[in-house]
C-alpha cells in the first residue's frame, strides 16, 4: 500500500491591506486583513520539489495589494469575489481559491459634534468577516462576524438539566448570560448592497439577543438564526459558535452581605462552548 | 557587605469584578479588572517565612468583591479610593496600597431605535483606567485610558530630520499617521463627576488628535497634552505613551498602476514608541 | 420552506486539568486542556428549550476533573478515550463525544546533575495534543502537537515557480526555512505505549526538517509525511499545517556591508501557510 | 503657571533582529528582538514641530540591523552595549540611549543522536533580557529573564497569615506552588563571559526554586536572591516579579472520591503576584 499525497493547500494569510478612498476631502477608509489560499494540482510542487504550476505567495500578496488599487474595495465580499478570480486566472493547475478577509471597522472622530473628513477612531466591536470559496465551475460566498461580545443582565434560566452521578450544578433561575458571538451565513443570491445586508442581519441577531428569554444559550442561538432566516429570504443558513462566558454570583455571605444577583465574578475558563447552525428545510 | 531585602510589593492582580446595579429595571454594569497591592514591612515573610503581618492575596480579592457591593462603583476612581483605604486599614505593617482598576466599556445594544434595559454590546474602543497610589499620609490619583487607536489618512509629514550613515528613510509630505495610545493624567483635585471629566478628556484629545496638523507624532502627542491642560485647570499633568503603528505606501509601479496614498501595508513590528508628560512650570 | 436546526454541538472547553502521581517521592504530572463536546439529538433545547436531555457542560467538568482520578493519566489518548466512553454513557441524547487534549510539558528541574523529585520546569517547545471521536458504534483517536518552532539557517531553496504581471518576488538559491509546525496523525491500532509513540513520530519529524534539502515547504511537508508513514506502520494518515515564517535578508549595501546570509529581519505577517496531509493509498 | 514638556523619549521597539553565524559549515544563530531609544533635548520637536535633532527611529532600526553585522552578537548584552553607544554617537542631542534586548533561545535539532549543524527547535522556556542604560558619563547594564514557568509539587505551605473579617482562605500544610518568573540583576562588573554568568545565575535561581522549603512565594523569592548575590560577588542586585499562578485542589468528594494532593485546577485570574529585590547593604 503506497504513500501518497492527500488534500493540500496553500497561500498567503494575513495580508494587511489598508484601502483609502481620497477622491474628496472627505476620506473613507477600509481596513483588510486578506488570507488567500489555492488549491488543484500541486502534487509535482510536494513530491518531486517542482514549483513550476505555483503561484508563489508573494505574488498572492501583491495582487491582494493590487486589486485594492485596481478593483477597490466597495465591500469585503465584492473585493473578495473579485481577488478570488484572479488567482485561479493567474493558476491554471488550481481547482479551487478560497479568499478570506476580516474586516476593522473605524469610525470618525466628532470634532463640535460632526464626524471628522479624516480622522477616524477604531470601533472596536466585532470583527466582519467575509469568505469566498470559489471553483471553476462554482462560487460561494459566506459574511460573518466574530468577537461580538454580548450580555444579559436579566432575562436568563438554566433549569431542568438531565443529571448524573456527577453533577453539583444547582439550577439558575436569573442568571447573566455573556457571550463572544461569532456568526456566519450563506447567500442564496448576491444582495443588492453587502454592507446593508451585513448591518441589517447584525442588527438582528443583537435585537434578538436582547429581547428574547432564554432558557439555555441553545434556545438563543436558535431564536437568532429563525429571527435572521424569516427576515431575510436571500440568506440560505446561518451557524454560530457562542462560549458561554460564565459570570459566577459572589458569595458574600461570609461577609455579612447578601447578593441579589449585583456582583459576579467574570471567569475565563474553562467556558461552555455552544455551536449550532440554523438552516432551511430541504425542498 | 550583608545581604539584604530591597523594595518588595505583593497583592492579587486581575480580580474581574462585574458588578450590575438593578435598583430599577434598567440596569446599569460596570465591569472591572481589580489589582492591589501593598507595601511597607514585609520583611519578616521574605526572611524568616513569618506571615502574622500579611494580608494573603486572597482576603484582598474578597475585599474586592466586597466593596463592589458594600461601596458600590460610581466610578472606578471612587471605586479605588474606597478599596485602597480598607487596604491601609486591614493591614497594619502596610505603609502604602495601590488600587488600579482597569474599566471595560459597555452600552446598551439597540432596539428599534432605543436602548435595550438589560442587554448590553460591549465596546471595544479604549480601555478606561484608574490607579490610586495611598500612603498613610497621602493619596493620589490618575486616570486614564490604553489602546485607544487612531488614525489619520491626511495631515501628517515627517521631514527635516538628522540624518547620519545609517539613514536611509526618505522624508514624507504626506502619509498616514496612526497609534494606539495609552494616557494617563493627574488630579490636581478630585472633580466632582469621576465619569464626565473622563468623558470630556478623552474626547479632547481626540478632536485635538484630528485637528491638528502632524509634523511629527511628538508634535501631535505635544498638542494634545497642551489642549487638555489648557482646558482642564484641575489636572497637573498628562502623559502619553503611543506606538507609531506604521502604514507603508505600497508600491504598485511594478503592476502599472499608481498610488496616490490609496494602498498601504499595516506593518506589526518594529514600531515607533514615543513617550512624551506635558505638564505645568513650576511655580 | 420552513426553518430548522441544522448541525450542532455543545460542551466545555479549555478546563485546566493538572494530575500530580505522588505515590512515591519521586512525582510526574501531567498538565492537560481538556475540552469536550456531545452531538446528537438535542434539538428540544434549541427550539424549545427543554434541557432534560443536556448534561450540563459544568457536568462534563466536573467529569474531566473526576476521571483524572478515578481512570488517572498516563497519556492524554488514553484519558480522552476513558472520559469519551463515560461521556456517552451519561448522556443518552448524544450520539458523539469529541475529547480534545492538549498537554504541557514539563521537565525536571536540574539541581546537581540530577533531576528534581517534585520541582519541574516548563518545557516551552510544542503542545501535544490529542483528540478521541466517538460515536456509539466507533472511536477514532488522533495524536498530535503544534507550535514546534523550527528553523534551517541553509538547505532551502526556492526557484523556477509560476510567474504572472504580479509577481516580483526573486528566485532565491539558499534561504532560512522556518515554520511553526502542526501535526496531526490517525491510527490504524493503539500503540502499546501512546508517549513512545509520540516521542517518536515528534523525533522522526524533526530529524526528517534537519536531513532533508528544500525545494519549497511543500517537499519538506511531504518528505516529513512520507517518512513517519514509511516508519509506522501503525498510523493512517498524518496532516501537517506549517506557516511560513518568513526571514527576509536585510539590505546592507546602503551602509557598505555585504549580507552573506547572515543578517536577517524575522517578519510577523503575512506568511505564507502550507497545508497538506500525506496518507496511505486505497487499496 | 505655564505649560511645558516634561520628561519624554522616543525610540524603535521590536525590531527582530536575527544574526546567523555560518563562517563554518556548523551554524550558530542568534534571535533578537531589539528596542532602542533615545532621551535628551527633543522639545523643538514637539514644540515647534522641528526635526533637526531627531535621529528617526527607522534609522535606528537601520542600525540594529547593520550593528548585528559589522559588531556581531556575541551575547545580548555585548551587542546592547555597542548598539546603545552607537546611538549616542549619532544623536547629539541625545543625554541617554536605552536598548533593551529579548533573546530567544533555540537548540540543535538533534539526529541520529547528535546537533544537527544547521537545523534548530526553539527551546520555548523563558526569555533571556539584556537592558543597557547609557548616559554620556555612565553605563549599566541589567540581564534577566522573563516567562521561566517553574512548579513544585509539595515542599510549600501558606500559614499563620493575618485574618480580617474578609479572610476566608484555609491554611494550607501542603499545596502546588507555581509562578512564571521573571528576574533582571545588576551587575558591579561586567563578566567575562556573559552567557557563562547568564546560565549560572539561571540554573541557581532554579536549583534554590527546587531544594528551598517555602512557607511563601516572599520567603522563596528572598532564598533565591541571596543564593545568587551569595554566589556571584559581581552582582549589585536581583529582582523578583512572580506570579502566584494558583493551583486549586479540586473537591471530589461529591463523587465519592479523595483527593490527597493529586487533581488540581489550574486558575488564570486572579492571581497573587509578588515582587522583592534582594540586595546588598549599604557599606
Amino acid at each position: 500500500m503506497g504513500i501518497v499525497l492527500g488534500a493540500n493547500q496553500y497561500g498567503k494569510a494575513e495580508t494587511r491591506v489598508v484601502r483609502i478612498v481620497r477622491d474628496t476631502p472627505r476620506h473613507t477608509i477600509r481596513d483588510l486583513n486578506v488570507s488567500t489560499a489555492l488549491r488543484g494540482d500541486f502534487a509535482a510542487a510536494h513530491v518531486d520539489g517542482d514549483q513550476a504550476a505555483v503561484l508563489p505567495t508573494d505574488t498572492q500578496k501583491n495582487t491582494a495589494f493590487a486589486y485594492a488599487k485596481r478593483h477597490g474595495v466597495s465591500s469585503p465580499e465584492d473585493y473578495a469575489l473579485a481577488l478570488s478570480e484572479r488567482l485561479l486566472e493567474a493558476a491554471p493547475a488550481a481547482t479551487g481559491a478560497r479568499v478570506a478577509v476580516d474586516e476593522y471597522a473605524w469610525e470618525r472622530i466628532q470634532v463640535d459634534g460632526t464626524g471628522h473628513d479624516h480622522a477616524f477612531v477604531r470601533r472596536g466591536q466585532e470583527v466582519r468577516t467575509a469568505t469566498v470559496g470559489r471553483t471553476r465551475e462554482a462560487v460561494a460566498v459566506e459574511s460573518g462576524f466574530r468577537d461580538l461580545v454580548v450580555l444579559k443582565s436579566t432575562g436568563s434560566e438554566f433549569k431542568g438539566f438531565l443529571r448524573d452521578e456527577y453533577t453539583t450544578l444547582a439550577e439558575a433561575d436569573d442568571r447573566i448570560l455573556a457571550t463572544s458571538l461569532d456568526a456566519t451565513w450563506r447567500h442564496r443570491a448576491d444582495p443588492e448592497d453587502w454592507d446593508a445586508s451585513y448591518a441589517a442581519v447584525r442588527a438582528l441577531v443583537m435585537a434578538t439577543f436582547a429581547t428574547t428569554y432564554s432558557r439555555a444559550l441553545q434556545e438563543t442561538l436558535y431564536a437568532m438564526g429563525r429571527a435572521v432566516l424569516e427576515a431575510h429570504d436571500d440568506l440560505a443558513e446561518i451557524s454560530f459558535s457562542a462560549p458561554n462566558k460564565h459570570h459566577f454570583l459572589v458569595d458574600l455571605a461570609p461577609f455579612g452581605l447578601d447578593n441579589p444577583g449585583e456582583v459576579f465574578v467574570a471567569a475565563d475558563r474553562p467556558y461552555g462552548l455552544i455551536e449550532a447552525t440554523v438552516t432551511r428545510e430541504e425542498p
